[in-house]
């Protein structure tokens, strides 16, 4: 590993990755991504993921488990702690942080147990839903045009490391969902039946719908079930992602 | 109501809704919640709340129910947009908001079915947590020291007006929960009991910890069960409001 000391902002590495972390879909033109802190890259590192370059402090440096994350890169920029909360997108920047190279977008399966996401907005939603798939054996995730970009440096810290190990397929029209041999199932407060009491088809692929206005009428007309999750509670409603982990986990309970 | 044109930022109310609107626990201080959007205003007038003033755009002064939101209060002060924008904690700012006056804290309710929060840290996770509460039959949100102010402008967003129906118990320490009758359930990783194989004990008080280190030593020693959620994927973690969604979908289920 080339260990380099870099000491100016306008450093070319810099420059182009404090564009990367500011910039939420700027990976797909670059086709590179930064992810900030140990735990990301660690994630990264288990799934067989390796990075281009690693940034890491100073102080970093002197942390023989931080430094040994740095090994995993052919090259390190080891820079001052101003240089690197610039990079950073936390009130409490890390220490280290890694540029990948994302590999092309893979295919779809249409036989995976899968997610397929909406036009969904919010990036804490989206990483918390991928964070739900990753834990709860769902190892496909599908998002519609729309969707926050699955890529974008909140949404992987959102996702605390599901991504890597994910199969994410995103810029999605509703008509190329058409090539899935697994049933869509989808939530729905109206003409359902209750979550508890269907047998859930497995594998399936589960619909979550846009935080406000919820699945679109196409895509809900394309799905073979329409459920409802009980609430006891009375008319109150669910965030997505609190629906998404119900789902998600009634399948797996299903499955034994 | 009493109806009042202001334009001036340096209005008192404006000045005084300005520092509520920006300040997390500026509440405990004053006694009074600022609420934004006509969402949230309507959960509030549903369950019996009264605003002591509301605030609004002369858009939202012309269209018939915004307008009639506004006569829920005593007085309303149209405004500007570029003065409701400074209220505003939201990108695409809402034409109406409203101060209300927060009731002085409930006690604790021994035998409710609830949510313990330990030091939860982040603003949509909690909100996320008090509508999946709500929704599922949870009618008592108990929070320890620590955990992000629950009537915070960024809290109550996230939590879409399911504030309203809960009772609310905030500041407490480990020891206050000793008045609980109902029996404290937490999600553990090791030395428990898979979820959906488990008979839940109704009601019960399912504690749910920091976002990084988890339910305290402390608070599981109090715990009657330690429960984990089956992760077929493999090692990932849950977001903590997913937890709690997953965890409270399933009390809700064995009830029927």
């Amino acid at each position: 590993m080339k260990l380099d000391a870099i000491t100016s902002r306008d450093n070319p590495a810099l420059v182009r990755l404090r564009k990367l972390a500011a910039d939420a879909s700027g990976y797909r033109k670059t086709g590179s991504l930064w992810i900030e802190g140990d735990h990301l890259l660690r994630a990264a590192l288990q799934r067989g993921w390796r990075p281009a370059l690693v940034v890491l402090t100073e102080a970093a440096l002197q942390d023989p488990q931080l430094a040994a994350l740095a090994e995993s890169a052919p090259r390190a920029l080891v820079v001052p702690v101003a240089l690197f909360k610039a990079l950073s997108g936390l009130e409490s920047p890390a220490q280290i942080g890694a540029e990948l190279s994302l590999p092309s977008q893979p295919a779809i399966d249409p036989a995976a147990a899968s997610v397929v996401l909406d036009r969904l907005q919010d990036a804490g939603n989206v990483g918390a839903i991928l964070r739900s798939a990753a834990a709860l054996g769902f190892r496909q995730v599908l998002a519609l045009k729309g969707t926050a970009a699955l890529w974008s440096p909140k949404v992987v810290r959102a996702g605390m490391g599901a991504h890597f190990g994910l199969r994410l397929v995103e810029g999605l029209a509703a008509d190329d969902l058409a090539v899935l041999s697994v049933p869509l199932v989808a939530t729905s407060s109206h003409d359902s039946q209750p979550l508890h009491r269907v047998k859930l088809p497995a594998p399936c692929a589960w619909v979550l719908g846009h935080e406000g206005q919820g699945v679109s009428p196409a895509l809900m007309a394309r799905c073979a079930l329409r459920v409802g999750i009980p609430q006891p509670g009375g008319e109150e409603s669910l965030n997505v992602a609190a629906a998404a982990a119900i789902c998600l986990y009634e399948s797996a309970r299903q499955q034994g």
